[in-house]
């Protein structure tokens, strides 16, 4: 078996700001960037691939931090390693000088989860299966094994893990079948919504999307209430009373603000507000969802790590678990944070758009599906489209599903020419840009 | 007036790991250091320094987020930009790009505390005061607009915070004539109780501190809990039971392991144990803080941000308050804390040692004193006996207290030599470390 020869990181970025794509009322200007990890093995045929999201200046610190952290990596077997990814997480984590600079969150934890995204696409493409496959195809102790449990204990243990996953494990293969039988997983757009559109434009997406199939829309808000009262009477417009709205803050509120303003915008019936308020307050998340019940509270984009989530669930914070594939340390947190969400009965709907994170979610959904929450009910996980044709496995969404992905890996590759162009700041694009 | 010239940032490292000094059960081999940072204008006479502090690896990534985050402020004139900090750090802080990788902590934050502090050590220095003095003279109105309130509204208003100092205002300097009398601020001392020491340097290391005057001594637990019972009794044959004694056990426990360690620890009667779980887990120090009292629970050194602290004082999850000068975003942050802590009534005993921070945290307590809590009951700073001599006004300790600075700014300014002597990698101390 081959023996990892080296892990490269790349500074990739996206000039989305000059078309006000995925604006916000916090995010104005945002340049969708990945740090990109590249596993190298002494068999060209054998990499994997990775990335953290971004959105622009300080990509380059997690591209360092995401170098330094693969550098343990170098020379190790490929198979034992790719065996053990829970004893390696750990192994990383403990790094005790970088975990200072979290600990477990912010560039060293976003570089955490470009790393060993890549081991996890590594992994996958040695199994000659789909991520989601993988996942689903190990047992649960395998699964509770490779899992980030640590400061978990007073909210799940390893054996209720075990005991969460042995329950579903006989019925996986008719999970699967159900989901190809309906054409995959549900999503929703964001893409109508962003704050730069213009209600012409967001009129027109809106229609798009509800000519496409999509039962569920979202709305950015929170610059301006009277504007999001008129953007949210032109969507229910479009999209009528039985589609579901979703709204989208930001993180712009304080908590008395928050219940304020969400109020001001309740006759429009949102099925949740997202990101009402920092996003590491817990408490205040539990405020905000006892006074503005019955809309839902739904938060996790930037939840920083497994310990933040294990506490929306105690305080009963959240209606809706937003996890972030790239945020959070990859599978072996992720996995984490599903089991919880099951014991406390909230349904994960995660966080996707910028680059790439569509690609990785749909693994994701369809192994919670599967093997964790076995319900759709109030689940949806979020879809947009942009940047999708850089990838060599891009996701496939047909009447507002994900189709489940088929090629090995976790659909996490970028294909070579999208690198080099986008790199920054020597790449084509940018340097013409800056002689532009 | 000047005109700020350049922000330069300066990788700077300490070998600690080689003597074990700060070892403890989840840090074993720090190397203490500086992610250092000069703002320059073009009056040689006038120049601010700050820093953040890490234990080494990834030092260099709070280097170069420095570097950006002090970018903004060249070409500015002095004299308006000290005089409106606030707003700087509003401006910075706002910057939508860096705050995705956070937000508010780990790297980006670590790096705003540091070109943070040095503008708060340049205003001190171009108003020829100490900073502690400095932040005395303002009025309420002044120091609110220049606390970060955002997210705090639910529970401290920006007119609670100024009532707060309004009642405090009148007596400011007759606490400073207390201060100054009893010999300055009281403080504990950490150098005896490191992970790393053998029992008879342990007790050799207690018995110079009890001789010193110090009234309170701090040890780290945590790796084993025999190893704990023996260090704390011999402890405690040092010092007797009249003195203080504090345990530390740096974030090893799960929350249920803490209750029941703590427990086999008990009969020392510790006045507090300090990080016992997650800095994270505000749900977890309340479990525990409910489970192992009377003993104390202090947490804060690795307190993200104010949002954490809120909820801290909120779910009354701690006893003692411990945040950190380098890792919260400077004064603007930390007055948010001092406030809130008045309010919830908890003291705050700041965290220090590491590189510079007792040099930082003198300056805090003894603002807190005289204008915010007004007493010194079940107060005491850290402080560690290491590195100081890098220092050009360092802190000065006697009988167990913090002598009142009286130089002007921050006492942030390190010595030209020893920047240059343990620039890492290319100072002439790393470079004769690689060569022997």
């Amino acid at each position: 078996m081959p023996i990892i020869t080296a892990v490269t990181s790349h500074d990739v970025r996206f000039p989305t700001s000059l078309s006000a794509d995925g604006s916000d009322a916090m995010n104005k200007d945002g340049d969708y960037s990945a740090a990109y990890v590249v596993v190298h093995t002494d068999d060209p045929a054998v990499k994997g691939y990775g990335f953290t999201f971004t959105i622009g200046r300080g990509n380059d610190l997690c591209v360092e931090a995401a170098r330094q952290r693969g550098l343990p990596l170098v020379g190790r077997d490929v198979e034992s390693t790719v065996s053990d990814l829970g004893g390696l997480y750990r192994e990383l984590a403990s790094d005790s000088q970088l975990r200072w600079l979290g600990p477990e969150k912010g560039v060293v934890h976003l570089a955490m989860a470009a790393v060993m995204n890549a081991m996890w696409d590594l992994a996958a493409r040695v199994a000659g299966k789909p991520l989601w496959r993988l996942l689903v195809d190990m047992t649960p102790e395998q699964l509770v094994d490779a899992a980030d449990l640590r400061y978990l204990s007073d909210a799940l243990t390893r054996d209720e893990a075990i005991g969460i996953l042995t329950e579903m494990a006989p019925s996986r293969e008719s999970r699967i079948a159900e989901l190809e039988a309906r054409g995959g997983y549900p999503c929703y757009t964001t893409s109508a919504g962003w704050l730069g559109y213009s209600d012409d434009k967001l009129r027109r997406l809106l229609q798009e999307a509800v000519d496409e199939g999509y039962r569920h829309v979202k709305l950015k808000v929170g610059a301006d209430v009277e504007d999001d009262i008129r953007r949210l009477r032109i969507a229910r417009e479009v999209i009528g009373w039985d589609a579901n709205l979703m709204i989208d803050a930001n993180q712009v509120w304080d908590v008395p603000e928050a219940i304020e303003w969400i109020g001001k915008l309740a006759e429009f019936k949102p099925m949740w507000i997202e990101e009402p308020t920092s996003p590491d307050d817990v408490l205040g998340h539990a405020a905000i969802r006892a006074a503005v019940a019955p809309i839902g509270v739904a938060t996790g984009e930037h939840g920083m790590n497994r310990v933040l989530f294990k506490q929306m669930f105690q305080a009963e914070a959240i209606d809706f678990c937003q996890l972030d594939s790239a945020r959070l340390a990859s599978i072996n947190e992720i996995l984490s944070v599903y089991l919880m969400a099951k014991k406390f009965d909230v349904p994960v709907c995660p966080h996707a758009g910028g680059v790439g994170l569509c690609e990785l979610v749909q693994h994701l959904s369809i192994f919670d599906f599967v093997y964790v929450s076995g319900t759709l009910e109030n689940r949806v996980t979020e879809f947009v489209d942009h940047l999708h044709e850089h990838f060599v496995d891009p996701c496939i969404v047909r009447n507002g599903s994900y189709v489940l992905p088929s090629q090995p890996g976790y659909s996490a590759e970028m294909f070579e020419e999208s690198v080099a162009e986008y790199s920054f700041p020597d790449g084509s694009y940018w340097t013409s840009a800056s002689t532009a």
